[in-house]
């Protein structure tokens, strides 16, 4: 097998790539043109009402992708998605990828784009890093709508009695922009409105983000719209998105973003690329639509859900699972060498030099994130996602310590030798042959446990904690949250991704710790409760040298500075 | 020949249409299929650079569609331009259209829709009302990213020295919403950035969309945007967008948007919608990329421009005409009964009364627009939009008056029996008689007056104003815009369109007052200075009722409530 050249950027190489008209994409994956919506030649939304019935075939199994504690730059979950996917097409398995749209604030900050990485990304990566399709404009839109209704209701005499204070909905913005995090509204006399204390979000915290992941269609989309608490009364009721009569506009202004996005990979496998709330205040994984068409197609479907498995595969295992009606059949956890030496207490600027000592003391970790996706009923398979700074003295101690624990593990070189080369054929194969086995997945709680059992059957099994505690705001939420019927709820930790404790600088599989939670909000449309520990930041900030700066157009309009 | 039925909703009308593949539509327009991005079946983006050339062809005439002053109702001047195109296109003529993009904000408050009206209509309208091709979702990506980008750079050390006093770039939203208008931001603490006064702009409001729409191509949108001045150092230098480093990201984030949306209307006229910016603190005339494009493809192209002739069609002569290095060839005055009868002194509420007398008083507000035209060096042609409340009395009077005055008039039923009916035939007719005349477009000014000159004379000349005075902030601004060097760029003028003076309650064709410039701004990368008199409006409020409280989906996804 003739090795790939080494990739310098991932623009590079996306840029380089043969990509295929997307009509030849869709015949690939069984979509009838009619179920087509072009944007552009290689992009289009699929009107899943037009898709074809085929009563024969089952439901395609899903693998879900998620990762150890990552460390700051991420361990390639995206990429080993996009790898293990086209392995499988190379395998002769009819398989398609479900992933999450990049938000563009973080596009224009530190990332630079978020489409996989090397020869496994989904194409045409410059379109789906900058507007795409525009679904995140229209939650934006719908999100801000929303605002402006409630304000307007408020400045126009505020019939349903709503308490400026207690409005616990933002406006958001697809940005990273700090100053927008605490600001004041409604200044200028009163004909510009009601004075009152607010902040912006990031796109991706909107809780239309979430219900939008989670609808099972239009109707579906249109009734958790409604369900959307956005505040309370005068007297502390809850008012809804349906008590203020909204819910058609903000679905109307949804109606074209909620069809899936097709697109493909540098191998040319069909990927649905479809919605993406945060992974801290929702539950970080790709649209229930796009998941659902996706298993309608194909055989396989890998996606993947935000963070480690600690909040990521717990997150899909417990609230998506549950609303998608899907069980996971197989779980890839992605590891890196770099990570394991994080966790073995290498400092960050040493990560590149070879240390198996470090890794000895660092796999704990792993361990626990392996054992914890074992308590859904479900054996995992360990990615080791290989860097080019590995050593083979490194991945064989890695390997060789999963096989003394009895992991399932393979090396993935997706990076480097994928996009139809060889480097996922090894996990590829560990995959199909969990995917043959015997299926026992479970939830880790039933919904009948009280909120509080609930968060703290997650924090006792994922995240080794002895417990957890309640700040004195905490408890008294707790109290609404039955009083207001919301008891029955699956919970979403915000939590840092960089720990299993609450505190990101507590690296390894720490024990004899306990975890904070300083306050609830009820996603009463999404339907979940967030439990918030730690700082949780919902509008990131530029850094000092924002990718922004780096940034162009070429003569041709190309893209310049998306890495 | 059989009349149409008649419209009741613009919205059941534009569904009943029989809509055409938009490959038919480019075909016609004689685009090239490999110069077209597909947005759906029926809208597609224009690569310009894959156009074919046509060197024999000359550039397509421009007809220019304006108005009388109008009622808040507006006075059609969108159905207009199609019913006109339509009929151009009837006689055998190689016609396009050129409009702007509907704002989404608006529609969700009043208008509920901006496409045209009746059987003039642009199609489909559900899309062009909504998100249509996400152009202006791009402009406030790019207006937000740059103001996230600034107070990035005060937050990090502001090496630039900029003065957070002395920012006069806003955030912007395409949404009405009246809390936004005054705001503090950078509240929280060091961490959160510099707490400043600010406030939201409607993106039709942005400079950005005003660069947009003056932008030759890519490039010169880069050049323009590098040129766009955000606010002053702490000695009160400009500072711009080039000083920040920052106009190859924001053409990037630009670089779909700028290429023009090809549409059609009910009658297939091929129609080129791009771009949208405010009437009153720009210029009001959909891009100059848009109209050079269909100037290449077709023999005429019908265009607008907004608010009412004094405003419109002045900046179209005096800013579009100018950058977009085009001289048009005809101008219709678009004039209703109802304005008329308003103009003479009939209140809102009785205008749907015949009432020949109150014409007789209304006609000199048509009078000083048809004199005004004719300053440009251009006779018009008054198009007369039929109401189905007008009499044949009253008809027939205005035209008599018309030809009274030697004014060349037409009543056009486009609304009624457009789309392909002869409802605007006679005004096709008197349109093509104007465009075989003599050439003789002139400008109402030189660049080399001053600008307290060009402001002079705009509004002796066209407003028919005794003189201007300026506040002492204008005064400043005056001394400062010449300092800077910006004393050659042309002016746009911020005024009512309800009438030729400043004070939106003196109907008719008033003498004897002073308009009043309370401020200027200069736009350096449009490349306009604006002349603030009155109050002006940059962020709209919703009503009591929004027209977003009407609006849905229904069970396959259509829209309802959009009018």
């Amino acid at each position: 097998m003739k090795s790939l050249p080494t990739p310098t950027s991932d623009l590079e190489v996306a840029r380089n790539a043969a990509i295929q008209p997307i009509d030849d994409i869709a015949a690939k994956a069984g979509i009838p043109t009619a179920a087509l919506e072009h944007y552009g030649r290689y992009k289009a939304k699929i009107d899943t009402a037009k898709l074809l019935p085929n009563p024969g075939k089952p439901a395609g199994k899903v693998v879900l992708v998620t990762a150890m504690s990552p460390t700051p730059a991420g361990e390639g979950k995206s990429t080993c998605t996009v790898g293990l996917a086209d392995s499988l097409g190379r395998s002769g398995r009819n398989v398609m990828i479900a992933l999450r749209e990049p938000s563009l604030g973080p596009i224009l900050g530190m990332k630079g784009g978020a489409t996989g990485g090397g020869y496994s990304q989904v194409l045409p990566m410059e379109d789906i890093n900058l507007h795409f399709t525009g679904d995140f404009h229209a939650v934006t839109s719908a999100n801000n709508a929303l605002m402006a209704l409630v304000d307007n209701h408020i400045y126009q005499g505020n019939q349903l009695n709503i308490d400026p204070r207690r409005i616990t909905f933002k406006r958001v913005l697809d940005m990273n922009d700090r100053a927008l995090r605490e600001v004041v509204i409604g200044l200028g006399g009163p004909t510009q409105g009601t004075p009152r204390q607010d902040g912006f979000d990031i796109t991706v915290a909107s809780e239309i983000m979430a219900v939008f992941c989670l609808a099972s269609d239009l109707q579906d989309l249109k009734h958790r719209l409604a369900k959307i608490t956005f505040g309370y009364t005068f007297d502390r009721k809850p008012v809804t998105v349906g008590d203020l009569g909204v819910e058609g506009a903000l679905t109307l202004l949804l109606r074209d973003a909620i069809k899936p996005n097709l697109v493909q990979s540098i191998a040319g496998t069909p990927a649905l690329v479809h919605g993406g709330p945060f992974a801290n205040i929702a539950h970080g994984c790709n649209s229930v639509i796009a998941t659902s068409t996706a298993r309608q197609l194909a055989d396989i479907v890998v996606t993947e859900a935000g963070f480690g498995a600690d909040l990521g595969a717990e997150k899909f295992m417990d609230i998506k699972a549950r609303y998608a009606d899907v069980a996971p059949a197989a779980v890839v956890i992605v590891a890196t060498i770099r990570a394991l030496k994080m966790h073995g207490g290498v400092a960050k600027t040493e990560l590149q030099k070879s240390d198996p000592a470090a890794l000895e003391s660092g796999v704990a970790n792993l361990r626990r994130h392996v054992h914890n996706v074992e308590k859904f009923g479900i054996v995992p398979v360990v990615a080791i996602n290989r860097f080019a700074t590995d050593t083979e003295e490194e991945l064989d101690w890695l390997l060789a310590w999963c096989a003394a624990e009895g992991i399932e593990a393979a090396v993935a070189d997706v990076w480097g030798q994928g996009g139809g080369g060889s480097g996922g054929d090894e996990l590829a194969a560990k995959v199909l042959t969990a995917l043959a086995g015997p299926q026992s997945f479970r939830h880790l709680y039933p919904l009948e446990l009280s909120v509080e059992e609930k968060i703290r059957t997650i924090v006792q099994e994922i995240y080794g904690a002895d417990g957890v505690d309640f700040s004195v705001p905490a408890l008294r939420r707790l109290a609404e949250i039955e009083a207001n019927g919301w008891g029955g709820l699956p919970v979403c930790m915000a939590k840092t991704q960089y720990s299993f404790s609450d505190d990101p600088a507590i690296l390894g599989a720490p024990k004899g710790f306990t975890v904070h939670v300083r306050d609830l909000i009820t996603k009463t449309g999404a339907g979940f409760i967030v439990a918030l520990t730690g700082t949780v930041m919902t509008m990131p900030g530029l850094p000092k040298e924002p990718a922004a700066m780096r940034m162009d157009v070429d003569d041709e309009g190309g893209a310049v500075g998306l890495f």
